[in-house]
């Protein structure tokens, strides 16, 4: 598979296909995700040299927002994995030697890399309820004994819960609270359970339930080989934990769009004055946020790391979530009662296009980012909420 | 039951009790409804000469207000109880006259009334797919046979089908398409189906199937005894088609107040900034809509039919549709990601408020008579789509 | 004068003719307070045994409104008249009597009072700059010498400066800073000067110059006779510091639809269908927010200091702001280039309508206050920034 | 000059330290002019073999972005002389031919071009009174007469009149009111006269004044050489009707965030919670809109003339105007009443900002347009109103 955006745009129209189905389920595409396996889609973010097709953050970007005009739910899951293994890959080697990474911490991450371009799925388990997805909350533990580690804990928001064949679990030293590390937990270790608890008003198709932990793994799933790493990934690479699903989001809301041209004209009330308006109107934000959420990703692969690369990762996300709110509102306006129906694609696109805001950092906390960034403060410190 | 009002506050948090397992399965809240006939409450607009409680629309509206906060679907279907009774009782008798409507009709009308007092529920059958509620566009047909009407056709969005004791059906004269006619047709009348095609993003306990029409009535079931009253109904008394269920829209988007507020606080979150923002312009608007709706019913009880009150009337109409579609958004965000669960009050609230705007006359139709009447235009006539 | 509605109405052409010419000049409309003195409108909230015309806050919210729709800056200056004489009119004389209020001051307060209605016109010089509207931070200060007060420094925002009979000046006891009072200064006491500092985006006709107060007052310029009210009168007649300019907000709104309609019909674009949506909203929003201008002040005058009465006030200030902003920038839009001349009454008051949300309390202050009252908090102690 | 951009931004805080006088003057800004003329500017858009610096519409987009962040009244009328040079120069030579241009035109062409490069600065004169920009309703005509033209008429906004070495004059045929001119008309043509009714909200230094007409002019003052071809270079380069001074709006909004950041930090209300969310969400949206404008500028120079180019002109003009609006406003209300002082720039900020919308094609008919792009209907011909 030489071009992923290709094949996304191939396989689009499938996952839109099956959305409803999975939305109404709660299930999980598993068809979707054989589509992606089949066309090496799982080895997106993995450099060629270990197998993978080497696409960088703005290719993720532009993979991303055709998946989500399939089903948003199905490109939401693939982020996560993208985010697994598009960090594993950008770690910057001299950084970490600095930081005392031992070497063997890449031949195991090579090893993680080579798998997931073969078809191993990744899915993150960081989120804990109460804590939301700030590290300095969690109560997930671990410990470690001889060559293992105990973690004991409970994850929520697992997206891929179930299907995924390892786990990034984020978790608290027991011996000293400051330290929080990641571990790779493979699926089939024994004492993961999934709760299904996700019933959620949208992205429904994400099984992203509950995930109990009460796991002995070995030394080698530590992430970066050294423990405490875990804070020092989430702010060497916000665009995986800040923005990555922007692009889903936009690609949720050009959805609607769509949608909407499709219901209206069908129904021969596309030349209302209002709903030209309305779909005119949001055709314009949803341009200007996929050029922003293009912008963001173009800068990450260029200067990852920089100030204005950040500000443009926050940017993103703060775009994404709310054009995809109040597009999809007003597209459902613009078709009518019609299209509120369960199985209109208006209908799941309206609640889908809800979440996106929420996910952390939500829309609030992004304006509060940006604002204290646009006049001179530190964002990541100085804001009326902690950040992680 | 001499107190309507506050026989709704006492009912509001029973229905807010049961109203997760009717919005899951989309059934009718037939416990909600057995606590409204216990109350006396079908005989709300009935007079207290023929058994009701004599109240007026700004009654009226104040129970459907509170209603709403317990459960919208429920108080959605109530409403459209309160339209039949309500408009059956408001008919101006020397208007009624003076179109020859004859003596005996207000004999029947009576009845009926009587009935509802004594626990019989009315239900609306005027939509159609593809006509929506504009009567000039209806399909379902009648002819006169003898003593009795043919009555052919399907409805759609008949809220409370197969739940109600008769349905009002508006039909065209099939040998004068100009003449629209009502009929009030028992429930239990030979060839009359309900198709359950309801299914819906919200008020999916309304119950609003489709019904299917095969069937002989007896003539006593004209509304008005005259043929070809529908329009000028519709006309006189634009209150209950275009504004009832405003009062419906601000109770729901008081409850998602009422439940953000709770969730906040129940997570400690209610000191965020970006939260008290919220709910503080939340408490506003949706103060300032129920201002408006008051306003509009008390309008409609001391000058019905005046254009300034008709004003009112679509203000009423626009001001609940887009404050609670607008409220409930911010109240989701405000309250986050755990609020999204199903079974969570946001959760539903969210999918119900966004119905208001939709149900004619829509949000957008709403805006294009208001102005048209601030600038001295005839707003039923001119605008850039037809309203009924 | 036995009507103020009617008179305010008779008045509000004559003022709209002469606003233009106030507006790019900055000079104060002397002949629009010439017509309010001679209507016997400056005792409109003296009691009538004072020879006022014993106005309530709703009477005041009335005519406040109709005075606005001639000229807001007129209406502005009017209304900080009428605090002074509404809050004087309002104390509560069991409350004085338990604070130590001696029976003085209220012979000294109805000679106030009927001055008033004879015509006399009173000013507020509270605010300064750096300290806003908030008590806690003044910086004028007072020292007691005799029978006499010496009170020093310079305040800002007083509008009808040079103007005035006399000011309502509140400055800070130098021997003790927690201590704050008001003061009555006649205008003409040596040791006043107006600075010419107003030149202001909108409201330009205020005069809301900088006053220099170098002056030795009798002592029965104390308001209240009792050192240390004024944080007390603030508490207790919060509509008079918040939302006494809500009803002028709402006035300059409803005079932009006026300006608007009259523009577009003179150039024969009513018709078109965004500019119908632009005055339809508008017509809603401002008929809202004049509602619950209404019902705020209905409730002062029936449970004044009542916690559910202030958030009333609280939401009429704010949706009074904000409402105004919105709808005159829209109509602005609807009316076209043609409509941003000067001399135009829409280039006008698209910027007179932008200073009410930034008058104190803003509306992010009331946003924040009522998101914290409608939590059940302490919103006066409680918010994110201090309130006086 | 080598580099226009970085003498833009050389140029703006000069720019803005004029501004203030020359808003409230409504004097033109001749320094200004100067330093453009001295940098070379005059010659942006003129290709290099004729002595300019050659830029593309990418090029003028950055730099009108950053000319507009000092003042963005001076922007404004630059885009006038750079929308006359950049299509002149941009008239593609095969269609030309194709059309019957003949040979001698571009000869003149390339003349108007080499002055402009030496320093001739050129107004466009299009708008009239009642007809706006559009061509089918001028009323300017014009007659052959002999080697001349008689041309006799009123416009309106025309932008630097007064100032400008020669004038764009569309006018029609009195022979033939189908065919519409244009004409580059000599500023000290004997019959050109000045009045100057400009006297605006915003983009004061304009001076958009009317200019009269009554003037003989030389045959190759005709553009093209052929008579007829206004509309088709208008629907040639929208980019120059429709989305030039889009790149100027979003300098203003750009400007009022930076005077924002100022005020509040020397204020000291930097970390109020809501300013910080005003001042994130804006730079956001602000952020987002420049990207639309570099997007659409990117695609007139590599795909002019294509129906996706035309669609980002149009995205890219909405966003502009609306945003601008949106942004200033926020700005003022972050700022508070102390920003509102004339002088202060977010005051001027504020005034200039909201006439981006209404400049045509303005934002209620972009949005029209591009509804109808989207549902794939004609929108130079399907709209709600007429375009040109």
């Amino acid at each position: 598979m030489s071009d992923p955006l290709a094949a996304a745009r191939r396989l689009a129209p499938r996952f839109a296909g099956r959305a409803a189905t999975h939305d109404r389920d709660g299930s999980f595409p598993v068809d979707d995700f054989a589509d992606l396996r089949t066309d090496g889609l799982f080895g997106l973010m993995v450099p060629t040299h270990l197998g993978g097709l080497g696409a960088g953050f703005a290719d993720y970007a532009a993979v991303a927002f055709e998946l989500a005009r399939g089903n948003g739910a199905t490109a939401l899951v693939f982020n996560m994995h993208a985010s697994v293994t598009g960090a594993l890959a950008g770690i910057p080697e001299a950084m970490a030697s600095a930081l005392g990474v031992p070497d063997e911490f890449f031949t195991a991450r090579d090893e993680i890399l080579r798998a997931a371009a073969q078809g191993a799925f990744y899915a993150v388990a960081m989120s804990e309820r109460g804590a939301g997805s700030r590290l300095s909350k969690l109560t997930t533990e671990y410990v470690r004994e001889g060559d293992a580690y105990l973690i004991k804990g409970t994850k929520s928001f697992v997206s891929g819960s179930g299907q995924a064949n390892a786990y990034l679990v984020a978790a608290r030293s027991a011996d000293d609270p400051q330290t929080v590390s990641q571990f790779l937990v493979p699926a089939d270790t024994p004492g993961i359970r999934v709760e299904e608890t996700w019933d959620s008003l949208g992205m429904r198709a994400t099984c992203s339930h509950d995930l109990h932990l009460d796991v002995r793994v070995a030394r080698t799933t530590l992430l970066g080989g050294v423990e405490g790493l875990a804070l020092w990934f989430a702010q060497l690479m916000p665009h995986w934990l800040v923005a990555s699903y922007a692009a889903v989001y936009v690609g949720v809301a050009q959805a609607a769009i769509d949608a909407c041209v499709a219901h209206v004209s069908g129904r021969g009330v596309a030349d209302l004055p209002w709903v030209r308006a309305r779909v005119g109107r949001a055709d314009a934000a949803v341009a200007a946020a996929r050029l922003a959420v293009t912008e963001a990703a173009r800068r990450v692969d260029s200067d990852p790391g920089d100030s204005e690369t950040n500000r443009w990762v926050w940017r993103a996300k703060l775009l994404a979530g709310t054009t995809a709110a109040d597009v999809a509102a007003s597209m459902l306006e613009a078709a009518g009662t019609s299209a509120t129906r369960r199985g209109n694609p208006l209908e799941r696109l309206y609640r889908d296009a809800r979440c996106g805001s929420l996910q952390p950092a939500t829309s609030d906390v992004c304006a509060d980012w940006l604002g204290i960034a646009a006049m001179g403060g530190d964002p990541d410190t100085d804001g009326s909420a902690p950040r992680w």
